[in-house]
């Protein structure tokens, strides 16, 4: 069986250094040198600074023509050139909870463009979405992306699109942790 | 906090007495007399002869207008009178989750009219659902029904309708436990 549940251990050691960490919204988190990234357990939990838990699940919003051109463009995790990374956890406000599916869709496609602008980063940019909320962690989400070095330019266009966006006026939590593999 | 991790331990000692098991498709459990469903942690993990953990999350199907009226009309679980209990662990096929979101929709509503057919059935069914796929548990769901003795012939029928349903195509193990509040 694939493993879908991961660890995000900060602390004193780990796979990859802490280039910066920043507190974009709500309480930060403890400061840490390194992230380790761990498969892991529902009944397993890391020891370190903090520990993050987060599954991944099937996609929950993307839509029949969106998905198949999603998966014939994105690369995977764990490209030998992608060695910077970005460990982005976030929360979002009960209001965006408290919306049904297609009030959540169409913030996210038709006034953010969430899967659209992705795509245009797309394949230089892997990410893989880590899911908290049910199990009731700290933060709703953990997203991470992992890239090469040049094409960090690219990321942080990125990222300010989606900051820009509708979608993110729901976002109450994120921390900015950027990272480096040792 | 709210709740919304739950155990649901078979075993020979529980809250709820056993009337019937049945398998419908696919492995059996083993045959209990008794069921618990324990308030838990993602950590926790309770014996017995069998333990079933899910979750409880957000609706990732419905829609503002169906929410309006599912919220509107649903009751909550534990009501005095509603003492027969239904414990439904269900799977879905790879063919399932393989499919997009608009595209697991289409047949749960346009085909199937599973929000549409539990709506007719409310308030005497109170339902309530556990996702256990993305925990590595061995079924996707486990449904849960509270009624009272009288409405039990209306509970067969409301299955019936989701048994013959296009979305129980991909159902391939199922299992129907029948209980009663001791």
């Amino acid at each position: 069986m694939t493993n879908t549940i991961f660890d995000f251990v900060g602390g004193k050691t780990g796979e990859w250094k802490v280039i910066k960490m920043t507190t974009i919204k709500g309480d930060s988190l403890a400061k840490v040198t390194h992230v380790d990234k761990i498969a892991s357990t529902i009944l397993q939990c890391f020891q370190g600074i903090w520990s993050l838990k987060g599954i991944t699940s099937h996609l929950h919003y993307t839509e029949k023509t969106e998905k198949e051109k999603l998966v014939s463009i994105q690369e995977d995790l764990g490209r030998q050139k992608a060695t910077y990374a970005a460990l982005i956890p976030i929360r979002k406000n009960d209001a965006w909870w408290n919306l049904a599916q297609d009030e959540r869709r169409k913030i996210m496609e038709n006034q953010s463009q969430h899967t659209h602008v992705g795509m245009l980063y797309l394949p230089a940019i892997a990410r893989k979405l880590f899911h908290s909320r049910d199990i009731n962690e700290p933060f709703d989400f953990l997203t991470w992306f992992e890239y090469a070095p040049e094409d960090e330019p690219a990321f942080n266009e990125l990222l300010k699109h989606l900051r820009n966006s509708e979608e993110w006026k729901y976002v109450d939590r994120e921390i900015d942790i950027r990272l480096k593999k040792e």
